[in-house]
């Protein structure tokens, strides 16, 4: 490299590194205070298998008994993700005692037990999973069995990582719920808050675009296809609605149509309701109704542009699934 | 690890273990009876180097000659196709027959008899590539050239893995196929079912949400845009309604715009038709014609809401592309 | 392998050879001479990290000063952005000159002087990333602080990947742009086309299925929901329309809600413009206009069929939001 480049090395490497120091949040420098995106991603992976033993090949460990190895990854899945834990809480410490000092030891304590904490509820995640393995098995007349659903389903997927995040997220835990379903976000199209709280059976079939805010509660056997919003109504607000129950409420046995939306906090979706494809409902909906989009008027012309036919089609979109 | 915390993780790993043993579907042990999705992924990424040899640079093999390579990678797909056949063969005989005593030879060669039959189509496949290379080129003026297009478009790629997968679905290989095209459908958004058949000339622009349904027929030179889906109507009978047609029959020289939905069985969409964006279509559409949504009322409000005018807006969406 | 099978081996491996010497667009075996897919999505990833430096954990060097490592990573992005790009200009010369000699030396020198032209401008992309970020907290109440945005949100990610293909593009550099923006597109399910031009604040909620055309213009502190296409109108021409202005300018201060569609070269959003969700716009609007759909007439029937009422629903989509 001759002297003239590598000045220039030189002044892009001073120039980059001066920007790094004018204080924005960008410039922060705390990679090692953060949580590691990647190694919640591996937890993720690892929880997944923990959920389903049967499902995912062990690319961890070389033991050969199943539950040697099971074992294995529970108290792997158990370190890491108290040090994760351990991670999000001394950031948490700082930003709300900048100059404090933290306890490591007491911080340590503390990240263990809420590890511990979460991994006692994995059998009653399990539980919810089976549910949800049964609504999607008898809602899809494609799926060949149950085995190709865990192998395959998107829905599934999603689901069961928003079922993991939803308990780091009800134990308080910051950053790494978000971090979790953001994976399956990225994986699945499916984009579902870990504050949203899900009853058992739930369905959500292909998926892409599905977007389930925070503040969202769904009963039991729950049926989302592609597309569909469960949203808020008025942002004008802004950070001053943090908190605030903005998003739907869907009763047991409801099932929406693709690219529906439902807005609203104060919106209930009564038990046992049918909501058509790309219905737009900002009200509540009384138990037992079907609703759809009455005259989508469509124009059918020939070629020259003269009109065939209009017609009136009423959506039948209730009984509509893939 | 104190006592107290090596008593808690024992009393963990116990209930885990003992939650695994309660005989449910997720409670499944024959991880190494079931096929491996790394193990799928990656050889759908080598059969794509397969299509495509000169766009994916070598990862695999380090010898010099490029046709060196290729034979090593032909032979390697092969071998790693046979045994992931092997696997969901015996799967699919102690499904059929718990009690049973799998033949392992035969298991053996009748997976790589599927294996070879399969891959002696890839010179076909790739006829069928190369016409929806052609097809996304002539009909995206985004294009810079057709080597763009298969170095970064996710509607040839997800094409392209659903040409190889309903290859081995039309060869009755379970649970493999689908779980390629998922692997299409997490890369791209792209939900194209294993069992739709495709003519030639596909082009799928953007992608994301599209949804193309098991029983889907498509003839040739069909251009289909983002948030598509080609689905079905009634899913009252669930898995009652397996393996029959529900899904509609796009004849060739279609064009289907951005969200449009077209649903039903017995639906065919004629040759030579154009169904506009959102446009919601449950029966036939005889040949050349073209179909919008008339009338979508919009209303232009002022920042004090009173209304500035009301306009009837017919969606020109015919001629709408990106 | 018995005789037999090694002759059919052979035979398949004859067969596929002699199916890539036929000399169509996919039979190229110029794998060196293309940028490498991976390379170039291990240089965006080490790209955001010079944009982030504190928010990914460093994967690459064992040094331990944490600017050690960043001027470390500086000069790798360097190295390996010239190498990439020296390979796309030889691809380019030899495009346009199929008999010609390229002139390494020249070619080297060009794609050092391009990738240290780019890398210079990376504080300058620090200050848009910087004004995104603001935008994303200020406009989602579900937001926990910024850390939580940068480390999980896919609209920050997306518009991050696309502020640094948009450079590289301004600066001619053929495919690298496109292979950057199609990583960011599988990951997030947002499609931004690098020659996109977009101002300080913008803002994409959720994501998934949003469009942003090729020659679209974006002006500053723009909010755009899931679903969302800036597109153009009329394909016919095809390539003929490669580098006409085809899609929208959207003014400073427009919101546009999910699944909203706004169309044509000549379309104008005005500046404190609101479009409402699902709105489809193939005309300009004035500045400060606020645009619904109006009467969405549904629906509401029960479980016997009978209709329990019909109303015209407003879509009071301008103030909705996630």
């Amino acid at each position: 490299m001759g002297t003239q480049e590598s000045n220039e090395v030189n002044k892009l490497v001073d120039d980059i590194l001066a920007d790094y120091k004018r204080g924005r949040d960008i410039d922060k420098m705390m990679a090692y205070n953060m949580p590691d995106q990647e190694a919640v991603r591996t937890i993720t992976k690892k929880l997944i298998r923990m959920l389903l033993p049967g499902f995912y090949r062990d690319k961890f460990y070389k033991s050969y008994s199943e539950y040697g190895n099971l074992i294995v990854l529970i108290e792997d899945v158990l370190y890491n993700l108290s040090k994760q834990i351990g991670i999000v809480l001394r950031y948490q410490f700082y930003s709300e005692n900048p100059d404090g000092e933290v306890d490591d030891e007491k911080i340590n304590a503390q990240a263990y037990c809420l590890a511990l904490t979460f991994c006692n509820r994995i059998p009653m995640i399990r539980e919810y999973v089976n549910t949800d393995l049964e609504a999607t098995f008898r809602g899809d007349p494609a799926a060949f069995n149950k085995d190709e659903i865990i192998l395959s389903y998107p829905g599934i997927l999603a689901t069961t990582i928003n079922r993991l995040a939803h308990e780091l997220f009800l134990l308080n835990v910051p950053l790494i719920p978000r971090m979790m379903t953001e994976y399956a976000h990225s994986k699945t199209g499916i984009d579902i808050h870990p504050g949203a709280t899900i009853g058992k059976y739930f369905f959500i079939d292909h998926g892409t675009g599905v977007v389930i805010g925070s503040t969202t509660e769904i009963g039991e056997h729950v049926k989302v296809y592609q597309g569909v919003t469960l949203g808020a109504l008025s942002t004008a607000a802004g950070q001053a609605l943090h908190g605030v129950k903005r998003h739907p409420t869907i009763e047991d046995n409801v099932t929406i149509y693709s690219g529906a939306s439902i807005l609203g906090g104060e919106t209930v979706i009564g038990h046992d309701s049918v909501i058509g494809s790309n219905a737009f409902i900002t009200k509540s909906i009384q138990a037992g109704t079907r609703v759809t989009i009455q005259n989508q008027e469509l124009v059918f012309k020939d070629k020259d542009g003269s009109i065939i036919e209009s017609n009136d089609l009423e959506q039948g979109a209730w009984f509509y699934v893939i």
